[in-house]
């Protein structure tokens, strides 16, 4: 595999002024190419650039620099290049060219300063700036140089540096593949990923509302079999292809079925209708929700019936039934689904920190519910895991599948 | 002049899937102690650490780690630095009482690898995770590492990093005022801090629902005379001492007044239900909500009048005032706020993206309104600066005050 590291130089992001942004897009892109980065640096405009790049130099086989090659005093980034690719700095007749025709009455000492390039290097024009970008290499490792500011570097990062790197490397396409993971433990999910696909490289990545999964190495038969052993370890929906959000998942299904949809909340406290309304264009499916989050409120707003309450408590499968039928009539949508459950941190009417009910009603079709142990967990996770689990539910539910069936396959929840 | 650098793990920063934010937090607090930043480098998870870590520490005073410490099996920070300064890694009992009340069923070999550090290393607790930070010394450089999540980086950085370095520096204890900033964009708030107070030190960090602002140099005196100065020009409530959230300014005063609340909410989706339901015991004042995004909902449910939606649209300060009261009537709350606006991205009822009426109810007074215009603002920001509003607004009507007179004041949003 090619390794790559990245050297960003600017004062400005070592005093923390500014935020880089090319760390993240030239990794994105490398990687993207099956490069692997080694790492991204972050200098000063003080000439550190020398030993930082005779060190690198030696395990990459790529180095990008960006900045320092405007015409200040302390933009060093070329004569470093060419010493330690050990050429001279030579001027380069067409960006001499460019930059007098640019500059105008400016062209002066300092600014022409820009059209030097090392000797045997190449240009990389910038349409949008004075400072050319330049590469070359010394036979072992490939260096590009590109100016510093957004506006100059992106562009010719995408039209020049990608290809000559993509020329230098003769790489195939990355074979990734990518899914979603729900309501799952991250460290769970390594462990069941060594175990399912032991000889392949595995990436995960937390986000609030799922984790994103990485696989490559082998061929794709046996990236696919490692993935169905892993799918089979956690069961139905928890792992999905692509990156994708559950709440994506409910949204594709409600628009393909044209169906409106309300919510009812307890212990996720809003977190569901906030989520749903969180894509513009939202309206055009939610009609509203409930946050019922007193008994009260089950009672009175959602018409809950007291008996039901009283016999088995406001954390309960006929509570959450009622309430996903309750607001279902109020607010007239198509379906519902309700949450109810005890986040914690205290335990609830006997019940357990983690217990959540979820109800699903529809006007096509029975009324059903499911609980749910999310008891390892706590407070903001139950309401998340709570919400995710209701939006892949839901989506089930739909489509006229046993919702209860679902969950009896989830396992390492 | 004392150097650090900056190591920051996460094959996710290398592969370009997320952004760092450690790199511009730590440079600009240590340049702020005047500190020199040598590097901020970006390694994966794959115990290159090792190495860059020990070139690290031949030329700085202080390296400071980000991430690689959690307990998936490619966190090899403890490790490397327990290697790189020649100590075993040896377990901490009050890091291991910690761990095991904190994962409770979950604890197991994995998480627990957590507890272990240095030898001879002193622990920085983390309250927000898992995994604590720990700092240590040879005798020539220090070494503090810190988790890699931001939300508990950042307060282990400021309230045990920070104090840590200055400790070794021999600094003074630092006299620095903080204060919290809402619905501001933190580009003018900078502007204004700069006219205000020339001479001091100020910073910012923003977060989602608001703007620490530090501010060091001079005397008490003259930092509150700027401070003073630039609440005059944001206006009232805008700018309030200590590190606090509007929400909790509401929270202290329903549990001061002993007052009972619920919300009816449009634009913001059941943002501001979520973050009144955020905090453990939210059940003592939060009784409920009602999403109504669709029209047919706010009169369905809230009992908004058909006139007032015919005649003056859903997105106006009549609806608002119906909404609230309508609210606290199904909820039998003693208040009750309402938002009503339009988030984006596109107008509404021939309404500008960023038009907000926010409307407030209670058994004790009259209804009342208010008109906001964040229309300079994208749709995630409308939604967050109306609940962040509402917030600060109703813990004012509750106290009697006209809110319409405060918004009057707010300038710059």
């Amino acid at each position: 595999m090619s390794t790559a590291s990245l050297i960003v130089i600017g004062s400005e992001l070592t005093r923390g002024i500014i935020q880089d942004r090319h760390g993240q897009l030239v990794s994105r892109e490398l990687t993207h190419i099956g490069v692997h980065m080694n790492e991204i640096v972050a200098l000063p405009d003080d000439g550190s650039v020398s030993h930082v790049l005779s060190a690198l130099k030696k395990s990459n086989d790529i180095i990008i620099v960006t900045g320092g090659l405007g015409p200040t005093g302390d933009d060093l980034t070329r004569s470093a290049i060419a010493e330690s690719y050990g050429v001279p700095l030579v001027e380069d007749p067409s960006c001499m060219e460019f930059l007098i025709k640019r500059l105008g009455p400016r062209a002066s000492g300092a600014n022409l300063k820009q059209a030097y390039i090392p000797e045997g290097f190449s240009v990389m024009p910038n349409p949008n700036g004075t400072a050319p970008g330049f590469y070359g290499t010394d036979g072992k490792s490939l260096i590009l140089a590109l100016p510093g500011p957004p506006r100059e570097m992106e562009p010719m990062f995408f039209s020049y540096a990608l290809p000559v790197i993509r020329r230098a490397l003769e790489l195939p396409e990355s074979e990734r593949d990518e899914y979603s993971s729900f309501i799952t433990a991250e460290a769970r999910l390594e462990e069941l990923m060594e175990q399912c696909g032991p000889g392949l490289d595995w990436g995960t990545r937390f986000q609030d509302y799922k984790i994103s999964v990485y696989v490559s190495g082998a061929d794709k038969e046996e990236r696919d079999k490692a993935v169905s052993a892993l799918i089979n370890e956690v069961g139905p929906l928890r792992l999905v292809p692509g990156c994708i959000d559950a709440l994506d998942i409910l949204i594709e299904k409600l628009k393909e079925k044209n169906l409106t949809i309300c919510v009812s909340e307890s212990c996720s406290g809003g977190l569901a209708s906030e989520r749903l309304t969180s894509r513009p264009g939202s309206s055009s499916f939610f009609l509203g929700g409930v946050v019922s989050y007193a008994p009260s409120v089950k009672m009175d707003v959602l018409k809950v019936d007291e008996k039901i309450v009283g016999q088995y408590g406001v954390v309960s499968a006929e509570c959450a039934e009622a309430m996903a039928d309750g607001v279902r009539k109020i607010c007239c949508s198509d379906v519902a689904f309700s949450i109810t459950g005890v986040a914690g941190p205290d335990e609830s009417e006997g019940k357990a920190v983690g217990t959540v009910y979820l109800g699903f009603s529809s006007k096509d079709r029975e009324t059903q519910s499911v609980l749910l142990d999310f008891s390892s967990w706590g407070r903001d996770s139950v309401r998340r895991k709570a919400v995710v689990s209701a939006f892949l539910l839901t989506s089930c539910y739909i489509d006229g599948m046993d919702v209860a069936d679902i969950v009896k396959g989830w396992k390492n929840i």
